[in-house]
C-alpha cells in the first residue's frame, strides 16, 4: 500500500529532468528586454509559490514578498539606483569604466512588476534550529527563495533581473522597510522580447566563464583532481556540450 | 534568420514547466534516508554544472566545490557537528528541547558524498560590479549555486541535506579552508530510500507552513492586499491545490 507521507516519484523522467536543466542553463539576468505587458496574476501567483517553497533554516520561512507596481515607488527606487550607480562607476578605471558606463544594469521602470524579497530575522524568535552557530543561515534561506522564483519565472517565459546597486538604507526608506528587516533582493519581473544565449557580462567581455573543473577540490581545500579522477572528464565533456548546444545537456 | 545570440525557446511547454515546479515543490532537505550506493560521476558532474551556472554578481563566479569522499574527513566533520549540536540543544527549552533531541539533522557519514560550497570574496579583486554597495552579494550568488544544485539533484533522484550546525572556524580548519574563504554550505549528497511528502520539520510539528498570501505586501512594507486584489485568490487556490496534490500545480 502506498504511504501517503512518501513521494511516489523518485527519479524524474528523462524529459522532466532535461526541463529542470533547461531552466537552470537558460535562466538569464534580464535588464533591457522587458515588455510592458502585464504579468497574468496566475503566473505571478505560481512564481511566488515557488519562492515560498524554498528550503528555510529551521523551517522559519523568513521571507516577505513586497510587490511594487506603483509607478511612483518604482521611480523613487530608480532614482536611488541612478545615484548609487554614478558612485559605482567611479570605482572602475580605464577600459572597465567605459564598459561599465555602457552597460544597462536594471529594468526598474520598464518591468511591469518589481519585487523586493526580504528576510525577517526575528520571525520565529531569537533561537532558530540550524541558525544557532552560523547566523547568516536565514539570509541564505531567503536567497534560495529568490533562485526558486528565478527558475520558475524562466519556465514561464518571464524575465527576472536582480538589481543590487543601491544604498541599502535608502532602499529600505523608499519601501518603508524597518531597519531590522533585510531587503535581500530587489528584482525586476516581466515578459521579455528575448533571452540572450549567454550572460550579458560574458557577451560584453567583462569576465569569462570559468572552467568548472578548476573549481572542484577533493577532500581538502586546494587539492585538485588526481590524474585518474573520472569526474574531470565528465565535467569537461558537459562543459563542451553546453557551450555547443546552449541549454541542453546530452 | 535565427540570431545565434538569442535563445530560440521562450516559454516552456506545459510539461517542461510542470517539471520545473515539480523539482521546486518536491525538493526535500534529506537527513536520514541516504543509501550507501555511489553517485555516478556523470550525475555528480551534471549537478555541479548546474551549480556553476547560477547567477553571480558581476559574473564573478565566486564559488568552489570541495567534494568530501574520504571517510576520515567526514568523521572529523561529523565530530564537529556533534559538538555544536550538543551546544545547540541547550538553547531550546521544554518540549522544544525534547523534539530537538529526537530530530536527525544530518547524514554526514551515511551520504556517499559531502560537498562544501565556498565563496572566494576576492576572486576578481576588491571592486565587483553589483557588489559596490551591498557587500553580501557574492555570498548570495553562492547560495544561488546551492539551490541550483539542490533542484538538479532532486530531478536526478538524489537527496541533498544542508548541515549548518557547526562552529565555522573549526569546519574551515577540518577542510583546510583559509579564513578569507567563506564556507557557505556544507551539503550531504546521495541516493535515497525515499523523499518525504512534506518537510521533516513540518511533519514533526516544529513549525507550520505559513499561508503565502500573508507574506505578500503591496508597494510598501506591511501594506496588505486590497480586498479586490485578484492575486490573493490565485495564491489561496494554488496553496490548496498543492496541499492536496503534493508537487503538482494544476
Amino acid at each position: 500500500m502506498e504511504n501517503p507521507a512518501i513521494q511516489t516519484e523518485h527519479c524524474f523522467s528523462d524529459a522532466a529532468r532535461a526541463a529542470v536543466y533547461q531552466a537552470i542553463f537558460s535562466r538569464r539576468d534580464v535588464r533591457g528586454q522587458f515588455l510592458p505587458d502585464p504579468i497574468p496574476d496566475e503566473v505571478l501567483g505560481r512564481v511566488l509559490m515557488a519562492a515560498h517553497h524554498a528550503p528555510s533554516v529551521g523551517f522559519m520561512q523568513p521571507w516577505n514578498f513586497l510587490l511594487v507596481r506603483s509607478r511612483e515607488v518604482k521611480q523613487r527606487v530608480h532614482d536611488l539606483f541612478q545615484a548609487a550607480n554614478a558612485e559605482a562607476a567611479q570605482l572602475f578605471e580605464g577600459e572597465k569604466r567605459e564598459i561599465y558606463s555602457r552597460l544597462k544594469l536594471e529594468g526598474i521602470l520598464e518591468a511591469p512588476v518589481n519585487l523586493c524579497i526580504t528576510c525577517d530575522r526575528q520571525r520565529t524568535g531569537p533561537v532558530v534550529l540550524g541558525r544557532t552557530h552560523i547566523k547568516t543561515m536565514d539570509l541564505y534561506s531567503t536567497v534560495c527563495a529568490v533562485q526558486n522564483l528565478w527558475l520558475a519565472a524562466r519556465a514561464e517565459g518571464l524575465g527576472v533581473g536582480w538589481v543590487s546597486i543601491f544604498d541599502q538604507d535608502k532602499l529600505q526608506d523608499a519601501l518603508g522597510i524597518p531597519r531590522d528587516i533585510i531587503p535581500v533582493a530587489y528584482l525586476c519581473l516581466g515578459q521579455v522580447s528575448h533571452f540572450y544565449q549567454k550572460p550579458e557580462l560574458e557577451n560584453a567581455g567583462w569576465l569569462p566563464r570559468l572552467p568548472v573543473e578548476d573549481l572542484v577540490f577533493y577532500d581538502q581545500w586546494n587539492q585538485g583532481a588526481a590524474p585518474d579522477e573520472p569526474l574531470t572528464d565528465h565535467l569537461r565533456r558537459l562543459q563542451a556540450d553546453l557551450r555547443q548546444s546552449g541549454a541542453d545537456l546530452k
